[in-house]
């Protein structure tokens, strides 16, 4: 690693060329110098994120604004701080610490949602590869105090994917209102989401969880801690959900794909006083929650409640149950002239597992 | 009143002599016993609730059944103990304690629901004056453990109401999660619920109250606690409720009407963060509430929850409010033969204000 | 098992023949008739318990008055409910289930501390064996809403103990805020609470335990599931506690002794922001808790809370852990001839795990 | 108002000129610029608080060295900001804007305590008028995510105070855990603190306060919002405080004094499940609060808590009842030459309110 005043001039990004299209390009850029508040961190790994996918072809609603052509993306970025900006002096972290960056690379930390925690939400947010220069390059600046300490023994490329997928599950299952010893039910068990969530819901969280997906995902979220597994295919999650859970249903019901059906589903498995929470987003035009009936809601006094990402807090927590072995990404590298087509295969739905983006190769 | 040993052998009540229709007769019936667990309470007023009317009439569609004739309605009535059953020597009440009879009149005390404080939705509950004789009668049954105590210095006849709408409207505002100094929005600020929840949310609990209802409405939500009234038919109440609200919304919004377009409406009128509360119940087909994306709910970080009637110890606290002069109901009162007229009036939204039945007269 | 109607006129009970003194006889007693709400449960087995111990020999210093010669003594009983009283009719039980009798009988449910979820502090509750004829004999009547289902596939010998020393380290962990991965201490890791603590922190609640006791208490409390364990008696607790949590402290202390000793040092223990956890009584004269000075107290956002015994739904929830085999007690059985000597050893300190009376034999 | 462009090079402060002493001096200053992240504020009123006291003469325990001559004390300064420095463009403040600096100037905004909203725990925190030139100057700098905004009906100089005194109340009865109906003993009802936690709890929040303090603070406390007021010095708070409460004592007593005596006297005042929130610091040597008894607080399921400043958003939410009225401070102002009488006054006990120091005179 470079260290302070032997940092090289130039170094290696890589840029959507064609946003709109999915092309990218291995770039030289020269180093930044970190601002007022910021650190400069040289990465050594990013994740590789269906979001990126999103805002390289400019298909992802969040969006304000269409992706500039040079907009270096990643938003899941490990790597050691070499250099600190003015302003740092009694910042929690310091020259040589290890840590990451986030979907929401910087808020403001004093707008009412930073104050109540919605760090998502902040009025003055960033985000990371999009709003600002992201992680698929070797060099990147942040906040020092919104970068994210990664534990030490917990290697660089298991916590990238950690930052993003990792901490949205966590807060969702948190802000669910399930505790130890509840039945928690995770629709698309086995996806980039569900299969973290049947981990840190069943070995970090002490809850007993129902996995649901198609058949074919049944043994990944068996192997990640699903104690029941259902075959959405099959057409009786209903039924095996309330026999699983003596008749009552779930606590919480964590809808982690992107189908409405899904969400149309998913009250039925509910218990009396228990939670949807809403985490994946539907493409096309917007849908209500079709079985979201006030008469319903009423009569079993149930909740329903939107959960984006989670917060500074929700990371490092996140991260400690990585540090633990509590919670694994199954990732392959790829290095940074194989990014396109990372994001070709991508696109096909051709992916197994998470990809991390090698920077050091 | 009769003490113990000189109860009379018969006493008045008011019964649904032809359900399916807007008919009453005053009956005599014989004075029942105490069953074990149970107090004998010699009632003095009832309210008279629009869910009677519904039970009467078999059109409130909670009912598994239709209502028999001779039922004795009647759900928030208001008297003194005459008697205790067996069972009953460790009870927290005793003879010429004042107490009342709720929505629900009995609970198990012991399934899930009971556990988890949803009285309402008790597995093994009973609906006053529906499954047993209710409080349109000089002397009703109830369990020792679930009637509700009086406070002395409050009224009998102020009290009945308090016991349905009152405590109804209390624990939605408790279950809302706004604090004091938030903002509530009540949608249907001048109806039977509203009126009691401007006042309990103001002057009770130290929200501050957007009113929002019908122009003719503005007078009495205001009166109320009101801070800011809304005329709903003006078409500007998402445009108002941002400008009372420095911009952001409401941290919590009430759905106190039965109306579907008061539903669909009420999300845009919430904080990043907020909480659509679901009370009113939509009568005919089910209908989701129609703004219920997950996209928005994920964005903003919001929620929608249902709440029933409260539970016993709500139910003593919103009687707290009501005792220190903070909560009032605006009513009149009929005598038992006059019950009739009153339905009648109530079917053609004639009534003013609650009615309370005055079963001394 | 003996059905209704069917029931024998005698059965066997021990009672405590000279209270004040460690003495115990077999005898025959009627058999009595459930009360108003009560079921009547054929006992098959009961933990015997340190507090059994005290009521016997008039120690224990929270009973109102000296133990009557001829009292049933025991408070952790588990068996078939062989009969209904009158008034059971709406329970969530039925003849047939097997349920257990816990350190509180029975409980008003209608008090403040009812309605506060406090079964302990009901103003009209009883205590098991005291109060009322207790576990220790094979038929024993309680109320219908407060005996405590037992899950199918726990055996009722395993379930015994869980009723009270369980329910009450797992109220204490709930109560004490930490919350999955939170590093909580227990000052008597080993002893009766501490085993089952370490048990139901770490295998059901996710969180990370550091088990404080005497050295020859490494194993058990390894055993059971601390992750770190120290030697009280090498004086470096608070060294090695900052040292195991990255130099902040505990999350939550929880004191599961009765030494005052353990008192003095917990506060040192905890993280900023943490909680200290009392649950064992010191005996003899009362002490201030010698380190709750308001300033630390204030400098650091520290707790100081009371856990007494838990409520029905705590015991249920203990009870699912222990069907699920995360939490077991080690216990040896005896005889109703034998109970005297179990005693004996008990006052002697030479008891090694829990004992549970078989009420079969 | 000076604009940016057009600030003067010198300006003026009050300093210690002798720290120990009761010695203040006024001299001019250059004007700083903002650094990295903070603004440049041209302050019009600082509170002048009894912790700057504490400051100036090295009495206040918490600090780890003596006060250096020519420091600027002051911590509850309000004025407009004049400058943004670097990396505040994503801030939520800008030039023109009234805030306020607090006790805590700065934090770090990702330590442990940052992220658990315990500002006043920062491991990087800055205390203003000890470790940063306070709020006794016409021109500040603090942190753009730091500094507090002021609601633009709330007078400077009303705010000024509430920025310290306020705050720490209003987060004491948050952190109190009462809720809205519920009492409330405030011990030292008619002191700085006391007197404005009688009106936030009563006006702001809705709960019921009893006030204790010596009989000549009845008018203030009863003014203030105390429904019943206690004078201690007639010795029967205990006996008094259940006769208000129905008997069971108070859900929260927050002891607002320095006296060792209130916290002895407090835990017997608290309803079972109550909480005794410290706040008020003992001086002199270490005593733990006399009744912390184990058995006790085991008995009663009660805690105890510490509370120091309240957090950025508690802040925000006390100005916020500021501006509407619902709470004021009693206060003269004094010019910047009269410090050092005003501090003479302060130890002699003889000031009547608080003082506002005007830095425009």
């Amino acid at each position: 690693m470079a260290t302070d005043g032997e940092l090289p001039k130039k170094y290696r990004a890589v840029v959507y060329d064609e946003p709109g299209k999915i092309s990218t390009k291995v770039v030289e850029l020269d180093m930044p110098e970190p601002g007022a508040g910021e650190v400069l961190i040289n990465l050594t790994h990013s994740g590789v994120c269906h979001s990126d996918l999103g805002v390289m072809t400019n298909s992802w609603a969040g969006l304000p604004y269409p992706t500039q052509p040079g907009q270096v993306g990643g938003h899941e970025g490990v790597g050691k701080i070499v250099k600190m900006g003015a302003g740092t002096e009694n910042s929690n972290v310091k020259v040589g610490d290890r840590c990451g960056i986030k979907w929401i690379s910087s808020i403001c930390d004093s707008c009412p949602a930073c104050l109540a925690g919605h760090d998502g939400i902040c009025f003055n947010g960033k985000v990371s590869g999009y709003y600002t220069p992201g992680t698929f390059q070797q060099y990147v600046c942040g906040p020092a105090s919104y970068v994210t300490p990664i534990p030490e023994s917990l290697a660089s490329d298991a916590a990238a994917p950690m930052l993003c997928a990792g901490v949205t599950v966590y807060s969702a299952l948190r802000k669910s209102g399930a505790q130890a010893g509840d039945w928690v039910v995770l629709l698309g068990a086995g996806g980039g989401l569900g299969h973290l969530a049947c981990q840190i819901a069943s070995r970090g969280m002490g809850m007993r969880v129902i996995g649901i997906d198609a058949g074919n995902k049944k043994d990944l979220a068996t192997e990640c801690g699903a104690e029941v597994f259902i075959d959405h295919t099959q057409g009786k999650a209903e039924e095996e959900v309330k026999k699983a859970t003596g008749g009552l249903g779930a606590q919480a019901v964590l809808v982690l794909t992107a189908a409405n059906g899904a969400y149309a589903s998913a009250m039925g498995l509910l218990k009396f006083g228990g939670t949807l929470v809403c985490v994946g987003l539907p493409e096309g035009e917007l849908k209500a929650i079709a079985t979201a009936y006030p008469q319903f809601l009423v009569a079993k006094a149930q909740r329903i409640i939107g959960v984006a990402v989670g917060n500074r807090k929700e990371a490092i927590e996140t991260l400690e149950f990585a540090e633990r072995g509590l919670v694994k990404t199954h990732f392959t590298t790829c290095k940074m002239d194989e990014l396109t087509k990372t994001f070709e295969e991508m696109d096909r739905g051709e992916l197994k597992g998470r990809v991390v983006l090698d920077l050091t190769a």
